[in-house]
């Protein structure tokens, strides 16, 4: 790994002197280039020992280029508000928008190696860390991300060397402290921890490159040089079609029965019974989320469902119970401008919920599998690999405490058809209903097609879906509530503050069929037709 | 995962009677184009409960398909042969070739699932195994493989109902033994397992299907259907121009230099010195290979190296000091018609050592990132995946205790010039020199780019490159042999079975630099030119 940064490269003040013009004037160009046509985002990731320089070749891009469209990330430790985050909360809020180049000093990679060096976390965990880095660096270049990866290595005499160096000239003097020293001691622990990890995280999408950091201008040419040539590289590219790619086994049901057809719409709940059950789950979540134990819990509601099958209405009942304070909905429609120059997942990111608190998605991640899939919004590609980064996406969230509750709303065409009539019968509905709606029930089967997929592929222990008999608002806002209090009550009560599977009754399965009906749903249900 | 099987999925009699005949045509037709034509290998991976009925399906395919052209492979507790070797070895071995279809009764995930309930690997564990299938399936998908997986899916309720279905029919009674009765008690212990590892093994380009199994008629109309729509779909498939790709970042070396032409080609040994250290060597060697702890263990030396540059020679003077029975020596060219139909590196996985023994390879598979890459025989995806994939390669020998010798000889381009001369002139030499070794010489800047970058992306603590100063052959032989004894050394005298780290000085740089110097060839080095 750090053989061919071993063997005393070097670049002359004339040789420098000369190739740097050239390079700017590139440069630039490229930057402009970028910028003005915005077909990628860049991720420039300098890592290596400390006191190899790379506040220094920052500084020296940073001359080099455009500013204005350069940002530089360095992380710290986590501050309070990261730490109650997934661990990639902080790289998703710092993600550089197509168009433009992020440097990273430090990265997700500094972690890992502090706290594997000092026994924080064992060779098993930083392996696994290196996946996760994989995974999410893999869905960033499928997403064109350009990522440089840079590690700047320093033989343990060459680190000796600069430090003394750098002592020795007052005006550099300064930036060496004992802690420097301190980090020539752990030398070799440093080298035992990132030679695996870089090995691991070299893939073929975001290879390592390990360079030789004793001399300043070999060291910042080399970064300037291949940076511009992969920009060059990457903009030169024309866009090809999409990639073939091996199709994916066509999931077949030969009779015909789903989990959406499996279930019974005929659930109905009377007024009275709506009106009792309504007071009883609501005052129950009430006093959840006020529970002292929610403070170390924060909860997120995900709702999915047809046009017109009550998400809106169901979302209400759940906030009437809540302090407006403790709580935010987020409609999802179309991405944004500054949305669209991101990854499909950064917008739901931004909107995780502290701890303590809630956030209720009006539609959420699963457009990608849903909409984005059905419109041909996305290629096949994209919309295949968006299950496991879902998964990735939720488990995350599970992970560190957050509850993910998940609802998809079924109603059957003919109470659709129905809602639609009245909502353009209705002046103050009418605006609710669009064009796309209609169109978009020309395409029932092929949601209906997309909706299985997504529960099969994203139901999981941690994160399970629920899915919504919705024909009757009164039966689906309850049966709603009541997975809520119930998957949340379950949550605090786990013993292990990282509860990996909520109690079996919430799961869809059972939920679609043997969830426990209340006295007068089971009267109701005889009535019908 | 489990929700869509758990929904009560039935085919009655009458509909599977009229569906099988048309499914049956067109498979064989299926299975016959595929055979013809060869364009991929097909893995069906039968998975799921015990007594959920994977045995009938497989049977009821061999009654459905050509039976010449599938094979069944099931795998129980690994041999001793196969424990000796890395645990992904005899699924490499059973690997399909392409125009084939393989059904895998049990696979790659049944170990990993066994050891986790008997509680032998943590969850940490699992989660790592998860990684690496998910590594080695995404290499068979990039090698062109279809892959379907299915998992035959019982509630708790349904299995006790099949067994006891089972057991009341004298037909079918035998099949039901007290070891099945043991698994219901188990039940959710493999739901706990296998649901993670099925969200986590379920990517895009292998996911997994949940079927409901408890029908027999509906299990295996689905699994026959599948197959044959995925069949179908990619038969249809025109093979696409190469994917658009992310363009790596490609090295740059502002002061031209690099690991070999680092190297000091001038090294020299005299013929007396030569002698000496060649018979010291050769004799360590014959110790060490014969040494009680070389039978837990086992040798790989990989030779690369430029045309004429002597890797021949340097691999007898090793055999010298070898025993015949315990050595075999594999001379790499073009891979066979056989060879073809298979991912690359499965004809390497064939030839690994068995405990107590050694392989030299005589060029490797580092073909692929190197002829392969330089002349075009492959995409660029493919030898850029093809670097982790070998690493992937190397660990798991390393894991099970092989020591991986690794070198480049490396001489100069007059050096080689001299000996191409030399084969040309004497006459029993002739046949050694081809067109191609001349064609080569033209592309000397393209190998020599690729060897550094396999250097840097390969060369790691556990299977370190060594680079060998070619020009004189007296000191390459000895370099090499050298290093063979103290890699070797090292690895039996490591305490830990399995060591992660041989000791620095065998490692690429330090060994092109600063490998201690016998006294004579010091002399030798002062006298040249």
């Amino acid at each position: 790994m750090f053989e061919s940064a071993e063997i005393g490269h070097k670049v002359s003040k004339s040789a420098f002197r000369e190739a740097v013009p050239a390079l700017r004037t590139a440069l630039l160009q490229a930057q402009a280039e970028l910028f003005d046509k915005k077909p990628f985002p860049v991720l420039v990731i300098i890592s290596g020992q400390d006191g190899a320089g790379k506040g220094e070749t920052i500084n020296m891009l940073y001359e080099w280029m455009d500013a204005r469209f350069l940002s530089t990330l360095a992380f710290a430790h986590p501050t309070e508000e990261e730490r109650q985050q997934p661990p990639m909360w902080r790289y998703w809020r710092s993600l550089p928008p197509k168009g433009r180049v992020g440097i990273f000093a430090g990265s997700w990679y500094s972690e890992p190696i502090r706290q594997h060096i000092a026994g924080d976390i064992s060779r098993e965990q930083l392996d696994a860390r290196a996946t996760q880095i994989n995974r999410f660096e893999g869905m960033l270049a499928q997403e064109g991300a350009l990522i440089l990866k840079f590690w700047f290595h320093l033989s343990k005499d060459a680190q000796r060397e600069r430090l003394k160096e750098l002592e020795s000239d007052p005006r550099t003097a300064w930036r060496v402290s004992p802690w420097n020293w301190e980090r020539v001691k752990t030398y070799d622990q440093l080298q035992d921890t990132a030679g695996p990890l870089l090995r691991m995280t070299s893939t073929a999408w975001a290879p390592w490159t390990v360079l030789e950091a004793a001399d300043d201008r070999y060291r910042s040419l080399t970064v300037g040089q291949m940076l511009l040539k992969a920009l060059q590289e990457r903009l030169a590219q024309v866009p090809a079609p999409a990639p073939a790619q091996a199709v994916n086994p066509t999931r077949v049901d030969p009779d015909g029965l789903n989990i959406l057809s499996a279930l019974d719409l005929s659930h109905r709940l009377s007024p009275q019974s709506y009106k009792t059950e309504l007071a009883h789950w609501q005052s129950r979540l009430a006093g959840l989320v006020r529970d002292p134990r929610f403070q170390n819990r924060a909860l997120v509601c995900a709702f999915e469902g047809a046009d017109a099958a009550g998400k809106g209405g169901a979302i209400r009942r759940i906030c009437s119970a809540l302090d407006a304070r403790q709580y935010q909905v987020v409609p999802v429609a179309a991405p944004s401008e500054e949305e669209r120059l991101q990854p499909y997942l950064w917008r739901f990111w931004r909107q995780l919920p502290r701890k303590g608190t809630i956030t209720l998605f009006d539609r959420t991640w699963y457009g990608r599998v849903l909409v984005e899939r059905v419109e041909g919004f996305c290629q096949p590609k994209d919309w295949q690999r968006a299950y496991t980064e879902i998964n990735d996406f939720e488990h995350g969230m599970t992970d560190v405490g957050i509850v993910v509750v998940k609802f998809w709303l079924q109603i059957s065409q003919e109470e659709q058809l129905k809602r639609f009539q009245e909502r353009e019968s209705v002046p103050f509905k009418r605006y609710k209903l669009t064009d796309e709606d209609w169109r978009n029930r020309d395409k029932w089967d092929a949601y209906q097609q997309a909706v299985c997929d997504m529960v099969e592929r994203t139901s999981t222990a941690s994160a399970p879906w629920t899915l919504v008999e919705g024909n009757d608002k009164r039966h689906a806002r309850v049966k709603i509530l009541r997975t809520v209090c119930e998957q949340l009550e379950a949550a605090l009560n786990h013993l292990d503050p990282l509860p990996e599977k909520p109690p079996r009754a919430n799961k869809v399965g059972k939920a679609a069929q043997a969830i426990k009906k209340p006295k007068d749903e089971k009267k109701a249900s005889k009535a019908k037709r």
